[in-house]
Formats: structure tokens, sequence, C-alpha cells
């Protein structure tokens, strides 16, 4: 399958992220969703909604689950969402009387959503551990080659003469800034999302919202009122995304520009042409502006999808699906980009001073 | 492999595109860009750049060549296209005098955006004829339902009864001059490129016309002076789409405002939840809103791109890479959703007579 | 007033546009607006719908409106649009029994989307001459320079020696194709919206399609059945307007990139810095990547407006007013600083022959 | 003037802002620069930068300043920024020795950025206090109808009954979250620009930093090092405009949809129509919906201008000039239409008891 270079058989090997893509798999998905419906059970016998023997049952069968695939595609051609036919599915497995127990007061978006954060979550692990490295690679740079002259460009015109270390951080603060975004955002907004048919948690009584934190302690997510139809928290994480991939895009450009006019940047590892064998492309530097521009533009898909109508909108939710699991590999993607880009750099600069 | 839901195990179910989705395979991707190789050869021996015995063995291996996967990955990885690596591989599997004769005077963009026009062209047959069968769609809804009033409404409030003709020409009619629209860009649209290093066909001497001519025949695309570094036609393509799938979008979001004031519409076939199996969603109009609005974004990709740097820009191209195949595909999902719709309308409008 | 440049009293030094800008104007849509009340008034009159006398009376009338600012502002506050206290205002102005006569059968979107048209109209007049500007202006370059020496550039990096020419060539082409496409359109694309309420024209018995067609004449536009929740032939205009401002932001960066790199082009006229007076900053040549980037994003706004809810929607309506015209004026900007940036070039490339 | 219609003559009756509008005319932003230029003055006294005496001179010719807007705009024609016209103005107002302390060390940047961000700063206590104001609307719709049923929909269908507090739950927990997100932003945000002519201060020896820290506490901004070419604080902050925006939009959504259902809103004070007087159209509701979308798109160009070449991109920082402005006042306009449209429901939901 190659509708996206992300997964692209040859393409990948320039876009490809081994630790992001899977996370939007169909099998981590199912995965995730699974922990959802057992933390459900476990929580809901725990506050004496279901059974306790039920949930042990449901714990035990779905940790066998093996997923009809191909009913899960029809179940989704019929109902826009996967749920209906796939806790069919669970069901079925679990079988007997416990049966009756699964999904118990869940509807679609508690399932989807909340896989959607686990794997969200897992995905900002990893981004976060690649920030960690960029910023680390910059400080390097800068230990190396800070004090090397650099020509300072306004307006695409040289300017006056600052040092490397001037324009490494540029490029570093912004991440730096990022990197606690990233963090101040990972301590409330991976949030289970519970809610029942309509957000009501109608089935529960006055146990919903205990037994919502109680999924939300064994998922390690936070615990916060349904917020479904409320999507301010997804589009700030990717919000992130772009701030991330927009200041290694600036990195990018400026990178190509050195390289473009030469002297000041030597780069190793460029990529070759078909027709002139002694080019060396500073493809890195340029994918990491096509990758910038690429969030900046789908940024917008998610910022539409806040008009979300009523208690759920299969319009603007859906939307989101085509848009934000590529968001986050091109931003998991950028970040190794810039950590390759970082390696490939040489020299930067020019020494200003005999030793 | 699962980051859009186009190419997702079940998500596609709902999204997939058995006829579009083919077309941006690896496979079809290389299998185009053989024959743009194999044209090249054969052109070229046509006007003695080549030999012609050299043509006949290039033709003769490339139609059994294959392709080391894992090298050409490698390869982008380096390159950052495809070509450099794919061209060795050729050479390898022609081998002999004749193996310096493959590729001759040509560089990456020539085959890859040849490549592209190829596929393009391919999806814009089956989109002009899903365009077509919507129309059908339409027309045969207005002869069975046309005379029904329905409650027309500005500023989502009744206003006064229209027919349903009135209604369906609003749908339809926009699609009508898109099928024009994309006819009309068809005629000239998809042309082969051809310029070698830099664009000036440097090889060839005073050849380099008619060995594009010649290529441009034999792949049946339009011959024009090499457009690499002018991306207008590809977004004028682009703009077709999404004036598509926009208008579709105009479709199911009116199909879902009828859906949920109840009374003007019959809908079969809706999608089920799994908290409330009363429920007949209007899944095919909401994912109609949802494709209108992606592609809407995406354009804007496709118009940033046109921004491409001196004779080759890497940023610009790789952001097409990103986005075009999705919006071909995301057009696709959209016109057969609709026709599916179509099929779905049992009843429009309150009959006004009696019989 | 100065949230936008385009009227900004200091920044409109650099992106002002004194013949686009005023077509926006309040005065002009008044202006335009009456045009169609009054063509109204004599079509209906022709075809018998309201007196001769009637209509004879409102022309006068109209001829000497003079609109109560404050109270139109007070209606779109209240109304979402000016038309009802515009047509009060009118009424007022004619006065006696023809009073009754005038907008007969019409509502605010056929006077707004049909007074719009005419101004797009108007406005695409000014920007095909100055696409004919540019394009001559390219011609003038390549005449003095064409057989000059460049050095091509891909993925920025030098690669091989081209002409001018070349490069004068992908400026030039996509200028050219983009004024055909624009001629293409204005064929048919400027036409007149007449609908009446609810898009039927209910009150115009068997008349409206005559009406309409009259107006049409009267008007100078395309007659076409009314279109008012059809817009995909805005926003393939809107379409057409970001090609030409992305083909134009492609030269611009490219004279950007030459002007770093240096020694190819000799600009005159650049813009000083307070800090660095020696500095020659390629000033014209940045705006046309921020005014190409502009309306890439700009044209994704009006892509959405193509979801437009069924007989009118307030929504995707509004949504056209805050971004059509500064996207006219962006692309009218685009090609005054193209014509201006040509004639900054005093040189481009290096003579290679000895005279 | 009237490209937009936030300061069109009638459209500004429903999109005006007679609060954030001012804040971005040409005057608001001379006075901002002034402060800046004042303030730099008395900070570089303070570190003997330059003489007090001065400071004084020029502090006191500086408030009686008047512009030669001609002139300005001549100047932004030539240099694309205003800065060079406008010291050289200020230096001619001041005279004498003094003047040519005036702006010492500083460059174009710091002046327009600085003012920016007071202008910002300004702009977004009002946003604030109308946060606060549209959340205390819902506070007191919650207080009033909060028991009152309503019918949950999800996808566009009926589903179960909920009470009209989840609905406005839905609509305020966001705007909570955004008004946090703001005081958040706020808190370090708004940070003076001080670099000089590529970010280094080199004018100013050992003292940059202290005269920076300096002018930061005579203009109530935060301290930090020089970001002119770091955007990102920009685009987190624009993201915050769009999260307010569009979770506006949502409530703007549901409302229309309850409008069109009808029975469960009784809304006063909607829009008229020429053609049907009878009409209440919700116009606040629809607005909301489109000032969602618009800003939803515009963060898209604020994201692409985080890819800033070098020390100074003339093409990423217009580009913000252009959408940045409208997108504060789109913020504004759209809490005003909030707070009126909550003002305009006069019951929501259906009573649940006699009393």
């Amino acid at each position: 399958m190659s509708l996206t270079p992300f997964e692209h058989p040859f393409l990948s090997g320039l876009m490809g992220d081994a630790e992001i893509v899977p996370l939007f798999s169909a099998a981590a998905d199912i995965a995730a969703m699974l922990r959802f419906e057992t933390a459900l059970a476990h929580a809901e016998a725990e506050h004496g909604v279901i059974p306790g023997d039920a949930a042990a049952s449901i714990a035990s069968a779905l940790s066998e689950f093996a997923p009809d695939m191909d009913a899960l595609a029809n179940g989704v051609a019929r109902d826009g969402v996967v749920i209906p036919e796939f806790v069919r599915q669970l069901r079925r497995t679990v079988g007997g009387a416990a049966s009756e127990n699964v999904h118990f007061g869940a509807t679609s978006q508690d399932v989807i959503d909340t896989s959607l954060m686990l794997r969200l979550k897992a995905a900002t692990g990893v981004l976060a551990g690649r920030l960690a490295s960029a910023i680390a690679g910059f400080d390097a740079l800068q230990a190396r080659d800070g004090e090397n002259a650099l020509m300072g460009h306004t307006r695409m015109q040289a300017a006056i003469p600052i040092t490397v270390a001037d324009r490494v951080q540029s490029w570093r603060a912004p991440l730096d800034r990022s990197a606690r975004r990233l963090a101040h955002f990972s301590a409330e907004g991976f949030a289970v999302q519970f809610g029942g048919a309509a957000g009501t948690l109608e089935k529960l009584g006055d146990k919903g919202a205990d037994v919502r934190a109680a999924i939300a302690r064994r998922l390690d997510l936070a615990d916060r009122p349904q917020w479904h139809s409320q999507r301010d928290g997804l589009a700030e994480f990717a919000g992130i995304l772009s701030l991330i991939s927009g200041s290694l895009g600036k990195f990018g450009q400026d990178v190509a520009l050195l390289a473009e006019v030469g002297g000041e940047i030597r780069l190793s590892g460029g990529g070759g042409s078909s027709a002139m064998p002694h080019k060396q492309n500073p493809v890195a530097a340029e994918l990491l502006v096509s990758l910038a521009r690429f969030n900046a533009v789908q940024l917008s898909a998610i910022h539409q999808s806040l008009v979300h109508e009523q208690e759920r909108s299969g319009a603007a939710w859906t939307l989101e699906w085509l848009v934000l699991p590529q968001m986050v590999t091109a931003t998991g993607v950028a970040l190794s980009t810039a950590i390759r880009l970082l390696g490939q750099i040489d020299r930067l600069g020019r020494a200003t001073h005999a030793g």
C-alpha cells in the first residue's frame, strides 16, 4: 500500500517511521480498544455495575481475541465506525452470560477516542525522546562550531557576520519551547473518553464518574468528563506537532540555503542525481521543509473539525481520521530527519582563529 | 498499513477504493516508469540517438524487470528520489553495451512526473466514469421524485416550498460542469515530462523535441516542452478534484440535514450504533462532507507547491507526493459514496397529488 | 483602516492596488446593486411583469439614490445581509406606487451575487491586462538576456548551465496558460444570479427565464439558471487567481535566490535597511512569495464554502466574503509587483560572448 | 475601505469590532513604535549607551511626533518595511546631536515585532474579558435552563434525551480551557524583540541583555533573547485564537441546527429576509461557523510562516501581516457574537416538570 510516502514500499526509505507508523496500525488500534473494553469491565465490576466474575471472564476471553477483519471492514462500511461489529465479535468471543456485560454503558466514541489517546500518548513518548536528541544535537553542534563565523542574512541578503552559535540558537530555542509545550500538554491532555450513547453515562446511574476514574487509572490516562464533542484538546496537540515540524522546517530551509550559497557548510551524505553524479543534494534539509508545509496545511483540517455538531459529528470526526495519524508521523519523520541532518553537518561556518 | 483510512484494513470498508488506490501502488509506479524508459529507448532509436538494437534489448529486458525493493528504498533514503537506484537496477538488468543507453538524456523528474501523468490519466478515466454515473443517478432521482414537494431552506430556516427537481438541480449542475472541466483538462493536461538534467535536453542536441514527441505518442500523452518546475497543470487538476468532492459535500450535507429534520427523505442502509440499535445514521452523507473538507484543505498544499524553486525543488515536489494521491482517492471515494447514497434514497420530498 | 496591508495607510505603499481595491468598496458594491435593481425593473417591464412607467420611475429615482450607511450597517447587524434594509431605502427613494415594484421577485442573493459578478468581471479585465503586461515583460527579458548563461539549479544545488531563456520560459509559460484559463472562464463564468426567495422565481410565473435573460443582457453578464447554492464557479475562479499568484511566487523565489547567491542578476531599486544602509533587499521578489502562499491558503476557505447548505447558507456565504476580495487583490498586487520586479532586473545571467 | 467585512462600511455592522480593530490601525502601530523607540532611548541611557540628555530629548520630541504618512507609504514601497523612513522622520523630529542616538543599535524587526507584541497583549486583554463574559453567559444559561430536556443527537440523528446542562457543558468547557491557555501564554508570551541588524546586538557590546531587559520592563513585556526568526510563539498564539473561534463555531452550528429542527429553542433577534419577512434567521449562529472556518484556514498561513529563512525572511514575515490582525479580529468578533447569541436564547430545551 502506497497512498502516502510514509508507508510506501520505497518512498518510506526516506519518509518511513518504524516507531510511529505501527502505533496507527489496525492491530495497535484493536489492541488499545481491547485494553479499553477490559479496563471498562474491571472498573464496572469494581463499582458493582457488572458482576466480578463477568469481568474476569471478559478479561480472560479478550486476551485471546482474534478479530475477523473482513467482518470489521463490512461493519465500518455499514455503520461508519467499527464498534458495533467489533463489540458483536467481542460478545461472541466472551460468550455466555458475561457477553451481555461487554461494552456495558459505552459507545463507539468511548472506545475509539480512548484508543486514540493511548496511542497518541505512546507516540508522544517517542516524539519527546527525539526532541531531546535533536536538542542535544544542536548543543553538540554549538559546542563544536559555535564560535565559527557565519554571514548573517536578512531578506535573502548578506547582512553582517554572526556566529554559528547565534544561528544554532534560532534553531534550538523553539524546539526547547515545544518540548515544554509537549510536556505541559501531556500532564493532562491524554484523557479517557467515557460518556455512553450521548455523553451522559445514562446506564451507570450515580456510578458514572467513579467508573470513568477507575478506567483512567487502569489505562494510565487522565480522568476528565466525557469530551468527545469537544475537540480542542486534539487541536491543541496537533498545533504542537506543527510547531515542531515548522521549526524544523526553518532549520532545513536554512541548511538548504547554506548548501546553495556554499562555503559555510560542509555536508556529507547528500543525495545523488541520476543525471549528475557529482551533485550532493541536501535531501534531508529539503524534506524538513516539505514536512513543515505539510503539517501547516493539515492543521487547518483539524481546526475545521472543531465545528463538531451536537453529541457526535460523523463528518468532523472522520476528517480527523484522515489527517491526524499522518500529522503525528510527519512530526516523527521530521525529528528523525533533523537528527540525521545534524549528523551530516561536518562543519558549519568558518573558523575564525588559528589554533 | 493504516495511516490513512483509504488503505486501512477495516476503515477501508467505508473509504477504500479498489480502482484508484492500486494506481498509486509502488507496482503501478514501477510499471509506468518502465513504460517511460522503454518508450524513451524506442523514441531515441527512432531518431538515431541510440542504436536500434540497444532499444530492442532494453525493451526486452525491461519487460521482465523485477525490482529489488529494499535497494530502491535505500536509494530513496540517500537520494531523495528513487531514480538513481532504479536506473542502476535497470542497467544491471539490461547488461552489456545497451545498458549505457538506458535512461539516456533523462533525469529523475522525467521518469517520475511522466509516471504520475500516466496514472493520473488512468485515474481520470475512472473518475469521469463515476461522474457520469452520479449524474445519471441524479437524473433518475429527478425522474422519480422531481415533482415531489420539498421545503426550501435558507439560512437553516424553512423558507418556501420548492420541488425536489429544484434541489436536485443544485446537486447535479456543478457535477455536470466539473465533468466538462475534467474533459477540457484531459484534452491537453496529461503531458509527457522530458527535459534531462536541468530541462534543456542538453544531451540530445537538436533531436530533443522530436524524441519528446515520439515518447508522448508512444505513451498516448500530450506533448509539451518540459514543465517540471511549472506545476500549474497539476494544481489546476487538483482544483477540479476538489470542485467535485466539494459539490458532493453539499449533497451530503443537504441529505444529512434532511435526515435530521425528517419527514422529507426516506433512507435505507444507514449505519447502526453500538449503543442505540434503532438509529439509522446517514453515514454516506456525512462522509461526503468529510471528504469535501479534506480536499479543500489538501488543495492548499498543492498550491503551496507552485512556489517551486529553480529547475527542481525537492521541498515543493515532495509536498505533492504527500498529498496528491490522497486527493485523487478522496475524490474517487466521494463519487462512489455519492452513487451509493443515491441508491439509498428511497424517497425524497412529499408526493403532491393523488394518483 | 488597516486590518489588511492592502488597505493600510502605509503598508499599502507596497501592497496597495488603486484599481482593484476600489472595486470592493461599499460604494462600488452599492453602484453594482443599483445596476441590478434597475436592470431588474427594466427587464420585468419588458416582459410585462411590472408596469413600464414603474420601471422608468425606479430607474430615474435610483440614479440619484444616496444610501443611509448607518442604517445599512444596522440592517446587516440584524439580518446578516444588507438587502432588506437596502431595499427599504430604495423603496423610500422611489416612493409612490412604483415603490412596490422595486426588487420584485428578487431576494438577497440575487442582488449581492450579481453585484459580485459585475465587479469580479471588472477585476478580471484589470488582471488580464496585467497578465499581458507581465508576459510582455518576460518576452522583453528573454529578448534582451535570453542567450545569457545561467547556472541551472536542482534541489538547491548548481546542476548544469542553462540559458536565461530556459529559465524565463519556466516563469512565462504558466502565466500564458493562466491567461487562457482566465479567458476561458470569462466566456461563461460571470453569470447573473436571479432566483428569488428559494431559487424558483416563484413570483414570476412562466416569465422567470425571460426576465433573467433580459437582466443578463442589460448587465452584459452570462445568463444561467440561478446558481446561488452552487459555488463551483467562484471556486474555479479563485483557483485561477491562486494559479497566477503561485506562478509569480516561483518567479519571486527564483529571483530572491539569484539575489542571494549573487553574480547572475543585477537588480535596481531593492529596499533599504534601517540598520544596514548598504543592502539592496529583493523586496518585490519576496512579496511575490508571500502573496503566493497567502492565496494558496485562502483558496482552502473558498473550497470549504462549496459545502453550502440547502438553498442558502449564511455560514458558507459569509466565509467567502471574508476571503475572496482579498484573493483578487492579492493577485492584482502580485501582477503589479511582478511587472515592477521585471523592470528592476537590469541584467540576468552572464553574457556568453564578446560583442 | 472595504476589503474585509471587519472594516467594511456596512458589513461591519455585523462583523465590526470597536475594540480590536483600532489596535491594528496605523495610528496604534505608530504609537506603539514610538513607545519602543522611547523606551529604547531611556534604557540605553540608563546603561550608559547613549547620553542621558539625548534620551530626554528623544522622549520629549517623540511625544509630539506627527508622521508624514505619504512618505511612510513611499518608504514601505521601497524598503518593504516602514522603519528606515520612520526612523528618518524621527531623527528629523528630534534634530541636533540626539538625532544620532535615535534607534541606536536597533533594526526594523525590533520596532515592528515589539509594536505587535504590545498590541497583541492589549488585544488579549479584550479577548480574555469577553471569554469570561461568554463563560458567564453559558453559566447563566445553564442556571436557567440546565434541567430542561434536550434530544441528544449523534451523527445528525436523534439519539437519547440529555439535559440542556449536558449540551451547555460541551460549549463551555473548551472555552474554559482556552481561557487558561490564553492566561498561560500571556504569562511569558508577549516578549520584547530586540536584536539589532542580525540579532546579535552587535553595537551594544556587553550591555545588550541589560538594555533589552530594561526595555522589557518599561514596556511591561516579558524579556527574552531576540526571537525574530523564531515565530513559534506567534503560531502558538494564533492556535489559541483558532481554538476559541472553533469552539464557538460548534456552539453556532448547534444553535443553527436547533433552530432548523425547531421546538427546542426559542431565539429572539434573528435576521429578516428581503423576500420572506416572516423568517427569523439565526444570523449570529451562522456567523460563528463562518469565523471558525475562517480562522481554521488562516492558521495554516501562520504555520507556513514558521519556515522563516535565516535572520529575517521578508516572505514569511509579510505573510503574517496579511493574516494575523484578521485572525485576532475574527476571534474578537466571534466572542462578541457568541455573547450576543447567548442573549438571544429565550429558552433552550423543554421544561420537564410542572411548577
